[in-house]
């Protein structure tokens, strides 16, 4: 971490400043440019709180030079995670790339076997549905709850395949025993208490990128998780909010390959939330697996026109039988460890 | 709400598509131009999915022309809302301008009585302080919980000045019990499980706008509360994520008379998360007076080199007491009332 | 066009607004809502004036139905564009998918000429090459003006690749005679005099959209071009300015397909400039192919040690050749006629 | 300026960065700490590339520690700059508070000396006429151009108020030979080759802020002007593009501030362009006044529904009168000097 000092900084404050380093247990190396004087922290500077010290009288800034997370930070962890979902022990990461589909929110049982049966034969080995539903409006429909995680139970059952699905509090936490994979959504990726919580649990947890948070924000969010021994973090990309206004939110491409690099926990992308538009779930899944996602997450519904909340983003299943095949011709064969080696 | 068909619709479709408003409960006008077509819905839009009938195969894009909220719509209840905080019942909105004010963490009983009474003496009129702290890396101090409550209460029992502190978790409520305002965070402003529990309570709402929401997405927000059947929320604007990293967010100024416009609940500003610099404080809080706000939150500290979070953005007593000071000649002595008429 | 008139409007008002809008050439139709009353307008809307119409005394908002270009638009003109440039013919467009290489500046005769030649060897069909640099500081290297041209020239002769350049003013078009594709940059998207002189010529122009700018603004100034008789414009995605600064811009993979739906232009993706990253140009490179991007403008330094400019974000001729074909594997073949069909 | 290398850098890979750095001519410290060696640059590093030294091999990152403009940064000028404008010497800056009103665009004789005789009798010192109208479709009213000019200047005339106009092309200078100040909009912030050419008048300069450009980008468009020796810059803050789509622009109050500290150029507002709503003007130019701008430039039209451009957000003389009256009670009265001293 680096303190640069205001211009002619008196000496006593100087020298306050230096002692309380000190006693926070920093080694310190102080430079003294034309224009600046520069004082260099040496030491473990993770728990810092920078916005204090670049409070103080004689401090014009503060800059860190090391990430304030450690768990999540591929310097110290070079080797792809591989999380593994469900007993079956579906593989995520580390050149193990796989499609996670489903309907947004789960609405009958027939429903939601209908479309587990369709999305496993075209290739997705891990079902997701929706029984708790974060809506921007409280008028609008919120999900089926416990019964919701019900249905998605006995689809888990009739087909094999491993379940993922959204959580919204904590206390809702022992209806999600039997749920192989917990998201969190992306407007609780800040709800720490929340992450806190999933922390103490031995189960993967799919993080989802805030529409207005930055990569550095998610990591240090996966570290809430990680810190708490909880190490089977996956992140995933939704679309962030910007000026443009064509598609509801805009995917961050960058994203995925900027992650690969500063971490080694597997970065999936959600084509459907990223735009809200069912016709841009193609190209953007294909621009997924191009610049290399370690696997989708897709919204598909046998009957959008009855889907109880986020039609417009949900493809039926013949649409998702062409894009599972559509990307399995783009994908590459390798695992990240190399980037991050840079 | 009207719904834009694509061109040339076949019939059909659009037959079924009327049919099918019409079983949602909608009156329906069509309106056949040279290049569009046109259908509008009357009747109670509020509970409408617009993503999913934007989704259907015949529809271009549909777009609302009234407000997807009711409880919190000027519209609907012209004059301002006043709410009162604690039992000697201070005033905010409708004309009545109050500060609030207090230390970023509760830290020591000897902290928070010292800062109480400076502001106090300075006119604050409501005492703020955290006990439990949003901090963005698990390693930051969290604040000290349930006795950081006990602390706050000691003041407002020492001062008579009535308290507001920020809830993280459903799960804290029982802690909250004599804290006479609840403070909801920007990074749960949309923890829809929480705002759904404050509606149950009879107790004033202090609802802080996300970093990244829309003024829609607040005023949505604050109806998760009110359609509970608590009206006693009060909207504060802390500064959004912008592109600018000159300040650490911008704060938007035209967010209060523009709330005044669509909203009759008071709207406050806080100047020290906007911008995260100390030194800023006083001019945006004289922006924040002139333009029209009911309010502010201020973050006091009496020694800012050993504030444990937020440091760079507290202000000492004596600035604070230079800061009221100054506010005061800035008010204008007007409700909002007329602005909404419009 | 639609116009929602406030609440109960005065009689008197809403009649003056309808015998103004008659005088502007409209056929309107008016209905009555419950809340709400609207009126459609009937005719070419695309030179009304939506703010004026806003600001009028009966009027609550007004929303286009239709977009507001016309030669750009896809609506209009079906058929993807087939831009060809240079002597050669070289085309982009309707399934002509093509990479641009270049130095970012051209430097010295030595440099473009290797350059040239190594990256037509890896598959490069134009040449790309700055003489005119806008850079924010007046202290940085500018570019090499007319004499840069000159080299470019040479490059030419000596490779048979067409070039194209950036123009930073109306004044130094003269130099561009013989420049086969002229480039409008981000930062002169809308420059609207320079882009109504490049609608005079009939030469192929390259629009980047820039940083803060909507799709729908970028198509306006393609339309600015277009409006002039000059219709071979190709639109370049090349970032956007957004909260995240883990890359210079954010690249807005979604505005391909967004764009090909919109209009019959071709459109390139520049992974160069987009994050300012060299290690990330292969994977967004891809990335494009992937989503139906019809080429892409890369940046190629054989020394980017004493590159003048814009270093970072160079490959070598090396990485480039890897990067060319790479990309080949990913290409679709398709033209997007059918995406703007629907 | 700080190079951070990668960990564990080879060690001739150093030695060459040191030697190149050293050949650039500066003087370098390097200190080596656990996690991280890091180079210090002594000596001027404004002409410095740092996206070129942020590519190099043994580097991870770069940050500056001074700024990159000169002749704008308060360090080196710590006296606020008054600019005068006019014969008559009208001063902005250092305490004098100036109000610029006038139409959007000159329409006809009466018009522009109706308004300009208005707006002088409320207050304002400078007025304020569009001739050249930069306009996002080339559909849309363009200006009078040269017949503008002509009216302003017959305005001037009749007043004898000084005159502010924009120019869009170095090539219309000739047609500016009057006009007291000259205004570059926000679209050509970075049109480097207009500021450069505006760097060699001896005549003030109103520039405006960029939609989606930094402070730090606004200083440096300013350098360009002043590099040139025209040291009569004004900066215009006019609403930056955000997420926010409930007012047109999101105004930077904050921007104000933070530009008095980092320079010594007088800073101004734009409350019309910056939210496109005519109501919103008088509480956005009391905040600006509140907050320290050092002036104000409103639009104000004498009759709304036939202003050709920009009418919803002009206000009518009437407005404007008690506008400019609300300002006055809210002024300070002191430079900002001391600001930037700290």
């Amino acid at each position: 971490m680096i303190v640069i000092l205001k211009q002619n900084p008196k000496e006593a404050q100087v020298e306050r400043l230096l002692s309380w380093l000190k006693d926070q247990g920093f080694d310190t190396h102080i430079s003294v440019g034309k224009q600046q004087t520069i004082i260099g922290l040496i030491g473990d500077t993770t728990q810092v709180d920078i916005d204090l010290i670049r409070s103080l009288d004689a401090v014009e800034d503060v800059r860190r030079v090391t990430e304030p997370y450690k768990n999540a930070n591929r310097k110290f962890h070079p080797r792809d995670t591989v999380v593994e979902v469900g007993k079956a022990g579906v593989k995520i990461g580390g050149g193990n790339f796989q499609i996670i589909a489903g309907p947004c929110s789960v609405e009958s049982r027939e429903q939601i076997i209908t479309v587990a049966k369709a999305v496993k034969a075209s290739g997705a080995t891990i079902l997701r549905g929706g029984a708790f539903k974060p809506r921007t409006s409280p008028y609008a429909f919120q999900g089926l709850h416990a019964e919701g995680i019900e249905l998605l139970l006995e689809a888990k059952k009739e087909t094999g395949l491993p379940i993922v699905s959204e959580i919204m509090d904590g206390a809702h936490l022992p209806l999600f025993e039997e749920v192989d994979m917990i998201q969190v959504g992306a407007r609780n990726m800040q709800n720490f208490e929340l992450l806190r919580l999933l922390g103490t649990l031995r189960k993967p947890i799919l993080l989802k990128r805030g529409l207005a948070n930055t990569l550095e924000e998610l990591l240090m969010s996966a570290e809430y998780i990680m810190a708490g021994g909880n190490e089977d973090v996956i992140l995933c990309e939704r679309g962030i909010r910007t000026f443009e206004t064509a598609t509801r939110n805009t995917l961050d491409i960058s994203a995925i390959p900027v992650l690969h690099r500063l971490t080694h926990l597997p970065v999936i992308v959600d084509p459907s939330h990223a735009t809200g538009e069912s016709w841009l779930v193609d190209p953007l899944a294909a621009a997924a697996a191009a610049v290399g996602a370690d696997g989708l997450i897709i919204e598909v519904h046998n009957d959008p026109i009855h889907a109880l909340c986020d039609g417009a983003q949900s493809v039926t299943p013949e649409a998702f039988d062409r894009i599972a095949k559509h990307v399995q011709t783009l994908l590459p064969f390798a695992s990240h460890e190399e980037e991050g080696g840079e």
